[in-house]
């Protein structure tokens, strides 16, 4: 059995069965992503039942299209170059556009975990439950955002994660309570970045009368890979949600050298206001606040927040511009070994074609409009083709981008990120996962990784004169952002 | 479909079914553990086969508990705070105490690898064997115990495991044989902790004419995860007990330059003392002893043992007294990635309710009797209710402690030791495994959590004035240790 | 149910049902290693159903040998010492030998990744593929081996796994593309190491115009643990060889500022040479060579080679030596954990046996023909015989070695390494997986382990005086490399 090409896309399973038939590979290849994760399921069995289960999962599926079930449509239309005397290539896109696919996640794929008319905590699903087998490198790591409306109090609590915090609009104030006897205060504001370890109970405020304040957090478990919980002591929707409430009365009354009564009063009362959320008055929010009377320098204890603002852009130009921070900007990164990333494409731009040598980038869109690809590998059917030299092939991964939208980009796979289809420019969070020692490398433009090779390396790749390789591959003169098809199609039109 | 709330209890998956009637739901939350582990299980099929594999679990149990298989009764019988205008919330701690609950091992959870007249070593199960989801954060970690009579000698044998070795009992002597032409010699006594790097090949003996000596280990496998293997050269129970009975006699008899006679009365003859627990002379226990003539500071090479009670109790009252013991104060925790606390509880008192930042804390009891319970999160069922805020709920787990028992307490979840009903100290060794950067908070009594938070959110979180929560939460002035519901009944009978 | 040994093999499942039937205990350990591998698998599935699944893997066994499946014949042949007064211990060497055991990997567990008539690249399976168990501590890591022919150049590409390349045969030049602006060309010969970094991409040359070049590879996944994929920009078999191809016509057009046409004949024009093997001339082989004007010491950026023929050997008689090389060496051994042996084994000679004490180690044969044997611990079926002190028992697994044949040596694990059946010296590389702090340990001849023991605990191990024993243990006064069986028989002769 030649290897499996687990990764990305199981088409080695079915090509084999249709190969005389290119447009009956092609549909195949429309099917949505579902099957694919099914298929991966599979995998998990011992070897007779597999090949099986796979058609239970194709089988499924094949009920489910006939039905409407799959969505289809999309705006897609957008054609791969065609092979010189192959014939097309046809475009894949659909099928792996928007929703169907592994690596993108939407609204439906997260859970709220907390909600009031206040605020809101939503977490995505682990990523090994939308595919085992693609996403167990980083199975430690969650994303999930939190909501809160203007001069709203989120209650203390501790998580079993290391948090990393990133503040995607609006300005609050948190704080961290240490041990012993010590807290800490920070004013947080858009593109600040804070660390919460885990255990650390830490309560939070919207300080702001108009502002939404939005979070958008990664979190990585300490206990259970991948799953998290939340601790609180006090003031939840009712008795159980306090710890303290699973503990016996006895215990309670020795522990706080109280009578039940007062601490039934106290924990688990009905005159308790009600939820996580609670609204706060603009005194109380003045009392949370972060003093500015402390001189600075004599802050101890951990870290405050870092703004990826105020770092000066990696590389910026009319298209776009991006700060990246790592662990060498602030060393509260290290432990949960992540980077953080700030995109900026101006609309009708784009960004790259590039990729991370290390690091798996989760991406995600706090504001605008947008597309992305992503070039990913499977194995050739070098076998079926009787070919010699079957290298790798790629398929294209792309879907829309709007606010909310979560996309996963492996480590080594070619990703293009695109303004377009909006009226502003659209940001990106890039949260770099398993980043140590990790580098991006730009595959267009300039500084690009084949204005590198030497000319012998380009004439023998190539099979033709350096020159007339670096004709195309030096016309572009930006780096990493590029005008985009739309723009382009103006700017000529 | 929610957030599936693996962690802790799967009760998720039945309470929808039940929700109209709470007696109902009551019982189902009685039933054993060994129904929540087996349903772990199921998570691992594909999901169509999940629910009736759950179905399966389920029934099994039922027709257990209808022929007496669940134990039932026990001492129980501590209620929880009654929920204001709520009803009885009720006491779920007869299901989850004693042996039924998965954070809690026996005797029969031990399995005996060697054993006679003169000794054993007993092996823990793998943590993942009990529950593959609920520990596959320490899967790498096993606990394990060996017991030597008095002037007993353990032959030398190596482990794939990094081993933390923690002298419950009596004294003894170890050697370390090193590479190349180097051997160390420790004596070793009561509250010792001593590191043996996994390969490194040692031997042993109780030293004692009269006590027993008894260790407690952590081992930390470094092949395959949890899997532990042991390697005598010679001297085992029979020839198969040598390694080198798995070579060729060729082979030996080329690298030992001998003849297979000589080396069959050597290593596999009749005349050989069965076993790897042998009875030594005095003579041979001195000549075995660590030489105190040795000067100190001339001591080469490994680290020799550090004594838990030579370091200054962190936190000591009459109600008890515990020492900690990191990699800051003793290097050799650093790579198996363990701290060490040692607990002695007063009769009749407790330490807690406090929990751990990052560490998941392993409870050993090697004298005493007493009761943990811990405030374990499940996800409120929200949707059942149609209710806004569902905040996360917890659930009493309990266990009777006394010598041998073993709990597992994960990273930041409150916990209660108490010493109750025996008539000596209860005292309990607390490995705590990922250890890197933990710290203990307290919930209850001085430097509690609570008296940290500024009087505007303690307002905000319990919807009452500062003044009147501080009023219950100072009350309490001891730190950890308090009078359990014992003593303090007796203090106010 | 007693602790189960999952490692290595699992007869614990079959010997209860044959105790009073030795021969039958024997005839059942004859059987092959696919049995247990497939036994391993069920381990996976639901406690009720791993039996019947075991026995069905039982069951096809026994039916493949019956049609003369199981190869069976082989050159075996050794006896194993007997058990004085016990009976024939027997040799089970026959069943575990050959290809037949889970340690061992041959031509057939290679997968061809590229090939063409210029070279090839050829991967090993997932250790895990081949057992889940067994191999789960190493499963980031893959073997894999590129072979070009005489002047040859492989085309730029990148991995999603750090690199260590160990240069098996022939001379060659490497270049790796740094960010941003840089290059880095060395030259590499027999003996060197090399760190080519996940997603740095690089390409290759076969400098010689003789010489095949042959690279051995470890490659860490830092993405998926144990998933490979390669990434080529241009130049592959076809269109989709480039990951290029998969973005979007007018995104490449936008990102290149060239039009579809330049690009499709560029990147996907039929003119261009097939292949990531090309021919290359003298003149491109001469420009592409490490530049020897470089000032020594000037050179910046990623470390080049180290040669490990360049350490001295660590030990060395005139039975073999061997070189050593760790990241206390060679820095960039650290990040992917691995440190490097290379035997070389005089024919008729043997090293061993040994063990390491934390790596698994792999061993690779470039060149040469021989035998190894390990020594393979299985729990001790004490609560069948009935007996007190049941001590781990332990088998052989060897196979024959000749090049190509990869083997895995857990950590702890006893092995000998025999040259012998062939006219050459016989060559092993060693690449210790999980190096970090590892030692190994002979177990005969100088430094031998027992040689340490005191005298006291010899004769408590041996039950005789220490005097007898050190006269066999001692006897043999060479370190590590001994006359193996042939050349000592001859020598006896």
């Amino acid at each position: 059995m030649a290897f499996r090409a687990k990764i990305c896309l199981l088409f080695l399973f079915f090509t084999s069965a249709f190969l005389l038939s290119p447009s009956v590979t092609v549909a195949r290849r429309e099917r949505n992503a579902d099957v694919i994760v099914c298929q991966l399921k599979c995998e998990k069995l011992p070897g007779d039942e597999q090949m099986s289960c796979k058609q239970t999962c194709e089988e499924y599926h094949d009920h489910d299209r006939e039905h409407g079930g799959s969505g289809g449509g999309g705006h897609g239309g957008r054609m791969r170059l065609k092979v010189a005397g192959n014939g097309d290539v046809g475009d894949f896109g659909k099928g792996q556009q928007g929703s169907n696919n592994p690596y993108v996640f939407e609204d439906r794929h997260f859970t709220t975990r907390l909600e009031s008319q206040l605020g809101n905590v939503r977490i995505l699903q682990k990523f090994t439950d939308r595919s085992a087998e693609l996403f167990r490198g980083i199975e430690e790591y969650r994303v999930g955002f939190l909501e809160a409306e203007p001069q709203t109090f989120i209650i203390p609590n501790h998580w079993d994660a290391d948090a990393l915090l990133c503040v995607v609009n609006g300005e609050g104030t948190i704080s961290l309570i240490n041990h012993p006897k010590s807290r800490q205060t920070f004013n947080i504001k858009r593109g600040d970045i804070f660390r919460v370890p885990a255990g650390i109970s830490a309560y939070l405020i919207n300080r702001n009368n108009h502002q939404k304040l939005v979070l958008a957090k990664i979190l990585r478990s300490v206990s259970v890979p991948g799953e998290l919980q939340t601790f609180f002591g006090a003031g939840g929707e009712n008795p159980e949600s306090s710890f303290l409430n699973a503990f016996s009365t006895e215990v309670l009354e020795a522990a706080f050298d109280a009578n039940r009564d007062e601490l039934q009063r106290l924990f688990f009362g009905q005159q308790m206001q009600k939820g996580v959320f609670k609204k706060a008055t603009e005194e109380q929010i003045r009392s949370l606040e972060e003093s500015r009377k402390w001189p600075f320098g004599e802050r101890k204890g951990r870290n405050g927040p870092y703004n990826v603002f105020e770092k000066n852009p990696s590389v910026q130009n009319e298209n776009g511009h991006m700060h990246e921070v790592d662990s060498n900007d602030f060393s509260d990164l290290r432990d949960i070994n992540v980077a953080v990333s700030f995109f900026n494409i101006t609309q009708g731009s784009m960004a790259g074609p590039f990729y991370n040598t290390k690091a798996t980038m989760v991406l995600l869109v706090p504001n605008g409009e947008g597309q992305f690809e992503m070039a990913c590998p499977h194995l050739a059917e070098q076998h079926s083709r009787g070919s010699v030299g079957g290298a790798p092939s790629y398929e294209k991964v792309s879907s829309r981008l709007s606010r909310g939208t979560v996309v996963v980009v492996p480590a080594g796979h070619p990703v293009v990120i695109e303004a377009s289809g909006g009226n502003q420019n659209l940001e990106v969070i890039g949260f770099g996962l398993n980043s140590h020692e990790n580098e991006w490398f730009p595959l267009a433009g300039r500084d690009n990784v084949m204005s590198e090779w030497e000319d012998e390396a380009v004439e023998l790749t190539f099979g033709v004169p350096a020159r007339a390789v670096k004709k195309v591959i030096q016309k572009q003169n930006k780096k990493m952002f590029f005008k985009g098809p739309e723009r382009r199609g103006q700017a000529f039109a």
